[in-house]
């Protein structure tokens, strides 16, 4: 069996999850903590990110962009109408458009701020960084989640799913990195009623449920984070 | 005829511009500066960022990992052996780690800090963040470059070239990153022998030879950055 290196408030790893899920792809869950570097978890990926996905013969596939791609090249021709990927590269070029704004643009400007502060420097040791949550970076990554939920809306005004006419790798990249930050109620959803609309459709799919048993040790989640009616 | 919005002294820019030339796919070069974001250039890409690439029908195809898939469904299997791609999916997942390693990593730990401080600070107005160049953000640069080359180094000592067996879009990414620096006179190439002979071969393509003829205003290429015999 496969088996997925990750972690449960990763977005990056979420999105992977979502992936095989869809897919009915099997993996076996590994939780780890990247900021502890651990050397067999180095050696698989030296970047030291997450998530990394292992294959039937122990070949890593490191970064959630590559596993993406991975997963559609092996699985992909096979779901035919529910591939997550449109045939036309120019179809391809504009989810991966979107798929690439939200493992990179957005965990860099809003989760690195927020998901790391609220989340990740609370289950860091202080030596490699944890302690208490910096209110400055908070208020930076508040700030530019608006920015990010405002462009969501408007994809979600201006299409049916985010990338095009059907559901696709941009959905559930988007999902995933909002779903973090949904858990920790950072999420204004009257502001953006389309991305309500969206976000409701994508979370009522059966690929969506482990997502919803997810627990951040010590931090339970926002009231609504389970409810398909939120 | 396809266009390309780029910056001279962008690694992630060039590394497209190594592709056209190896694949001798025409393309018009429009020089770009990003951080005066151009409406007309944010709404091709919302993000901001370079490489852009145009097509023959003006869609906008936004950054560089997206534009090199492009190029490589488009164009890559009509290049028969000369493909910057493998085939089978695994050999793609480790030239695309490579790939994304220079296109965010390096430009993130390396070029973040010293491509930013030494060269488009100086281009930028002081209200868009120009100024003399932070010497802590230069020192922070040069020891992330030192780690980056002992990696390219690792890898040119222990495969022919740095995907594989054969050239691939992994060359021309960390290629075109380290050519940035080059010019800058910022690599130690006495301390990887390894990643220099790998560079001289990459450095003496035909597809090289437009990188080599750029310059950054007032500020000349180091005295050996066009030399093949370095």
């Amino acid at each position: 069996m496969k088996r997925l290196y990750h972690h449960p408030m990763s977005g990056n790893s979420r999105y992977i999850r979502l992936i095989l899920a869809e897919y009915g792809v099997d993996a076996e869950l590994e939780e780890e903590r990247q900021w502890q570097r651990r050397e067999a978890f180095m050696k698989m990926n030296p970047a030291g990110t997450l998530p990394v996905l292992l294959d039937e013969a122990d070949h890593p596939i490191c970064g959630a962009f590559i596993i993406g791609e991975f997963l559609d090249e092996i699985q992909g021709p096979l779901m035919r109408e529910r591939r997550l990927m449109p045939e036309a590269s120019l179809e391809r070029a504009e989810i991966r458009r979107i798929v690439d704004w939200f493992l990179h643009k957005f965990d860099q400007e809003v989760a690195g701020y927020l998901v790391h502060e609220r989340v990740f420097r609370q289950q860091m040791p202080m030596d490699l960084g944890g302690g208490s949550p910096d209110s400055a970076a908070m208020r930076a990554g508040r700030a530019n989640l608006k920015m990010h939920m405002r462009y969501v809306g408007w994809l979600a005004n201006t299409r049916n799913w985010l990338g095009g006419n059907r559901l696709s790798q941009a959905d559930l990249a988007a999902a995933a990195a909002i779903s973090v930050l949904d858990y920790l109620g950072e999420i204004d959803w009257e502001a953006e009623p389309a991305a309500r609309d969206w976000y409701a459709r994508i979370k009522s799919r059966p690929s969506f449920r482990t997502l919803l048993s997810d627990k951040a040790a010590g931090l339970p989640p926002a009231a609504h984070y389970t409810d398909l009616d939120f």
